[in-house]
């Protein structure tokens, strides 16, 4: 089973006192696993993204929010959860939600884990602590569920024999299960279609190379590593006929903020006629933002481009970079927003309130 | 003066039984100049791009078969250089050919060369040498005469304060004076006039990144670097009026051949309204190609994308890679081609003929 790739994407470790994380920045070279257990811990890992892809993140978020309050309360098993300890944990969310500021899921599953805890005032520390591990727990399994849900919806949007593209990873190691983007992909293989795969890298932090090679390449499907200006190259010839991409916010008109590049490859797309797909949980929806112009898009240092990864390097040392983690893929270029709860179609101001009303 | 960064660009070496460039390929970290004289170190030289871009591969094709010319008759000063002479050299031009296909400048120089070259069969072995060193010097003052007239042509598509994009090198180093894409930003900054240019970093090989920043750098231009997936963000800000870019092969309907990821790089300008053009000599214009199809497109090692540069592989071992050293974009994506003799406008096919005519 295309599962069974990373059982141990994000889970508990020292009796629920850490979460333990594949160190995804050391992929594919190494497969090291880490245990977090401090808010600060857990805030570097996002922020220096050993654990990334937006329902991971936000699994990881739930799990490290439980760990954080169990240690918080160690000691207490017996005594009262109150405001002030409501209060300590709020304080704790918050910081952790400001590690990355684009994927909506990161703040959905804190608000969702503080919401618990708001009801659980007065209850036993013990019986607390217990209730946000299950909570956790919970969004973990949902996001594997939701995933399977989005693979099969996205299975129909494709044939066998299909040459497809995808951007970032959007795999296992992004989610609990097959992952968003490359769900339906790797749910045809295990049933015995075969599809021709090209991976953007995706500069500057390379997760199509080192994230999507690495898990289509273990999943036995044939992946074609290209770098991400050799699209039009790839769609010119004709060897595409579909983009799967996944999502770190959708506004409520369907502008979609993705990683870098993102925007870019819908725009080729179009030109060539190949329907671009963005699959993501409805947690990914966020009404809020009308368009993408109300999403903020996370600033990162020009070191990322010009050094990290290099033996050297590879721009004059004081050149100005601009990197932004993040584009907004306009809602004209997206043929469809595949989420566990429906397939999406324009206009998506309604389709796309019609499932969070579902 | 912007032509004084690399005046030793190509030039001669060992009174003249060596040719001495600027191995690009240790830029921008070390400033390294390297002699060659035999036809395998020659054809090395262009296959491993320590010399590149398409103008300068065509001046170091001239210097490179006069010094191999040279040394292939040396000790014969006063014999006559013979038909036997001229099917040696001619062989040493085919093998020089072989090393890139795409750059029709590299074709075109050995042809001019060995149009001399025929011409000279009878003459004295001493006197052929020398008009063979005189005809590659003419050709890199020609070209240099050529950059100064694009770069004119190109200074008056823009103005003052105007945010430009470029794709790859097409400045000094890869020409021999200001360049062809570069051009008119130097030209411009050299008489006051200020632009802010994002330069595209070009994966696989960064010529973006080591070379354009540090050309742009070092002349004092406003340069921020970007991966190449992220003109659409820069786009989608309004920070971009005008794209410009060199060409490796121009066909008869204006489709132009240019490093890897020019054409996702146009399709994204048009998208946003910016206007693209495309500038190089006419010596780029290849008429025996009716459109970009017939233009042969270079595939180089996966190596470059999963591990060149970088200080461990960046993909796991095995996993296939596509690698096109070139695109073609189409022509309706270009709003104009400027050559040294004046700017082509669609439909390309009258246009470019004109000039060709002129």
């Amino acid at each position: 089973m295309a599962t069974e790739f990373h059982p141990e994407n994000v889970s508990l470790a020292q009796d629920g006192r850490a979460v333990r994380i594949i160190d995804q920045t050391l992929l594919p070279g190494r497969l090291r696993f880490i245990e977090l257990s401090t808010p600060e811990e857990c805030y570097d890992a996002i922020a220096r993204l050993a654990v990334r892809g937006a329902p991971a993140i936000g699994v990881f978020a739930g799990f490290s929010l439980a760990v954080i309050a169990g240690n918080m309360l160690q000691g207490r098993r017996d005594g009262v959860f109150g405001e002030a300890d409501l209060h300590a944990l709020q304080d704790r969310a918050d910081y952790l939600a400001s590690s990355r500021p684009t994927a909506v899921n990161l703040s959905w599953a804190l608000e969702r884990m503080m919401g618990l805890a708001r009801r659980c005032v007065g209850s036993r520390c013990g019986d607390v602590r217990a209730a946000l591990l299950a909570e956790a727990h919970a969004i973990q399994q949902e996001d594997a569920a939701m995933c399977k849900s989005m693979a099969e919806l996205g299975l129909g949007l494709i044939e066998d024999g299909w040459g497809l593209i995808t951007h970032c990873n959007a795999g296992p190691l992004a989610t609990s299960c097959y992952g968003t983007a490359l769900g339906p992909i790797l749910l045809g293989t295990e049933r015995g279609m075969r599809f021709r795969v090209f991976a953007d890298e995706t500069r500057p932090l390379l997760q199509g190379a080192r994230l999507t090679a690495y898990e289509l390449d273990r999943a036995g499907v044939d992946v074609t590593l290209i770098c991400d200006g050799m699209s039009s190259a790839v769609m010119r010839q004709g060897w595409v006929q579909a983009c799967f991409v996944g999502a770190d916010r959708v506004a409520a008109n369907g502008d979609t903020a993705n990683k870098i590049g993102t925007s870019n490859l819908a725009i080729v797309a179009k030109r060539y006629g190949v329907p671009f797909y963005v699959m993501c949980p409805s947690s990914t929806l966020d009404f809020s933002c009308k368009t993408g112009d109300d999403i903020p898009i996370e600033l990162r240092r020009g070191e990322e481009i010009k050094q990290m990864f290099f033996s050297e390097p590879v721009a004059p040392e004081g050149v100005a970079c601009y990197n932004p983690s993040f584009d907004v893929t306009d809602n004209d270029l997206i043929i469809a927003i595949v989420t566990e709860k429906g397939i999406c179609r324009p206009p998506f101001t309604e389709s796309l309130a019609a499932v969070r009303d579902r």
